[in-house]
């Protein structure tokens, strides 16, 4: 999407020995690029949150193995890169499996060839990761276009947590259909839920401002106030996990959200691209695990200092007890509606939409 | 309440010439005591919030004039320090209700006599508010005893913002009754919302874990995900102002909270003292207006620096469009009930508890 009137992606092949990324750790503050020329710089830049997001990670890590392969192509060298790879970030799925399909493409080639089919392959994983968030957005931005034509008048959005380009590899997924939406001209103005303990709506705010797309920051105890006054058309989020029966496993927070959503009837998409969907799972609130998180996450919040230099404050005493649990599920019964690439459907609907996926799982 | 093992209360007379208060602005990092020795240094320590919560500002306020009346008893002195006073937090209720108690108590009195009795009519004002809390804390504590009872095992009370003894002369409200039950024996633990943007709750933090009472902090996004997960047997909350029918205003994030309760058919409650009820007001909703305070408290967030020095950090640029609502209306109908002074009751039956104050409005 845009910065400031100039397209730009989270990440981007400089030549064949090198990628552009954006430091995420720099924002909201700061627009950094750093360029990776080696494995070591990839893996110093997934672990250290320099780069983030699922698919923005897979890619990321596809592109590491393709400069280890450039460096040294060799069986050896290959199974070497692909574990450390890996490690940078162990509970990756997508890092996974971006690393396997570029190693399930290069592992029969003659080693002189492995670097350049690597390349290419990680540049494959990049742009279908493009397309997807792209149909996603139209479908979205359909929605939107139907909901703005029925009331008459702008629309008014909520989205919680980072579901926009800086997390994939452009578009994003909720963020997707507000970006398409307000490029095909409909007006529309954002709430942005800040998205504690991680503040990761920062990162939407910094985005929507930089595309130029009108919205507001709020505390997440807002929004629920702002339903009951009439001022939320649509809640727009994305999803860490779906399950078959259309259960929302998304960042903590988002099913007090929906609540607020089913009570002030206001409805309430999850937009997700189908791998998000696990169609071994039928109930999400008994069968998705929820990640407890560190208590730092918590007692600390990190932003600028008065000087304007990065820095944190710590709310509480080190030792304070703490809980942090990641996710929540919110059940199927409080979803409007599941956006997916391949269209719009009700979580009784969606296994309509992937009838070829549903029946392999 | 205790800290540490000792009796402390929010503000202390000290003999007839000063009083003692607590400085919040230094919680929940440091516990700092001052000595207010005139009507300046009160107004200073109102103004500044280093004393906060509306019952502890009018008991402060109604200390201040005292202390003006002891510098200079005139008719003169007494007008000009009740209207310096009352600027000094001009949307503050209760202190516009102490100072006027105080002044209706001394007018007539000749010049000579008005000192000593307006000094005993702020601590007078000072016990009422403690009893009223104490009556709270035991109906409270009841409820939650019944509770104790009827699952066999500690129980695991939610709670929004700050209502605790900090913000009151001493028990608080909501937390009286976890004061009570805690010191009555009954096994229990607390999870405590952070309470975003002003974060209140590590004041209630503070306060529990001064008092011995077992407790965690969680972001506000976290309660409906506990709740979901039986983790969560009764919500109590205090309030701004309750209508007549029983719509609750309070610290926003409240309404999702209650939401999230009746989903999961957990108990909810606000405890509030009765002048806290607005006979004259029905629907919460449309007829409490709701305060939107400044862009700062979402922009910035206050704490302790790395070297342990108070220090304050930016989220985002100075600029950035945000909307901060500070209160919301949680309707009657997911109240369990109200509990006050006089007793417990369903919203349907709050006005059968007050039937002399009822017709008077």
């Amino acid at each position: 999407m845009k910065v400031n009137g100039e397209a730009m992606r989270s990440i981007w092949p400089i030549g064949e020995a090198a990628v552009g990324v954006i430091d995420q750790r720099a924002l909201p503050h700061r627009l950094e690029r750093r360029v990776l020329r080696s494995t070591a710089e990839v893996i110093e830049a997934i672990r250290s949150m320099a780069v983030r997001g699922a698919p923005l990670i897979g890619v990321t890590g596809a592109y590491g193995l393709a400069l280890a392969l450039r460096a040294d192509p060799s069986d050896a060298h290959l199974a070497d890169s692909h574990r450390v790879l890996l490690a940078s970030r162990p509970t990756a799925v997508n890092l996974r499996w971006a690393l396997e399909r570029v190693m399930a493409r290069v592992a029969t080639l003659a080693p002189d060839q492995r670097a350049a089919v690597a390349w290419a392959e990680a540049g494959r994983i990049a742009e279908e990761d493009v397309e997807l968030n792209r149909a996603i957005g139209a479908h979205g931005a359909t929605l939107l276009r139907a909901l703005h034509t029925k009331l008459g008048r702008p629309i008014n959005v909520l989205t919680h947590c980072n579901t926009g380009w800086l997390a994939a590899v452009d578009h994003g997924t909720a963020l997707a259909a507000i970006y398409a939406a307000h490029d095909d001209g409909i007006p529309l103005h954002v709430w942005v839920d800040e998205t504690r303990p991680r503040n990761q709506g920062l990162l939407t705010a910094w985005e929507l401002a930089a595309h130029g797309v009108p919205h507001k920051l709020i505390v997440d105890n807002a929004g629920g106030h702002l339903m009951q006054h009439g001022k939320v058309d649509v809640v727009l989020v994305g999803a860490d996990r779906v399950s078959a029966r259309g259960d929302v496993a998304n960042k903590i927070g988002t099913y007090l959200k929906a609540l607020a959503a089913s009570d002030n009837g206001v409805p309430f998409y999850a937009a997700v691209p189908s791998p998000t969907i696990d169609w071994r799972i039928d109930q999400g609130l008994e069968s998705i695990p929820i990640e407890e998180r560190a208590a730092d996450e918590v007692l600390w919040v990190q932003g600028l200092d008065r000087n304007g230099e990065p820095s944190g404050v710590q709310l509480m005493p080190a030792g304070t007890p703490v809980a942090n649990p990641a996710f929540d599920v919110t059940p199927a019964r409080l979803m409007t509606g599941i956006i997916t690439e391949r269209g719009v459907a009700t979580p009784a609907h969606l296994a309509d939409l992937f009838p070829d996926q549903r029946r392999a799982a």
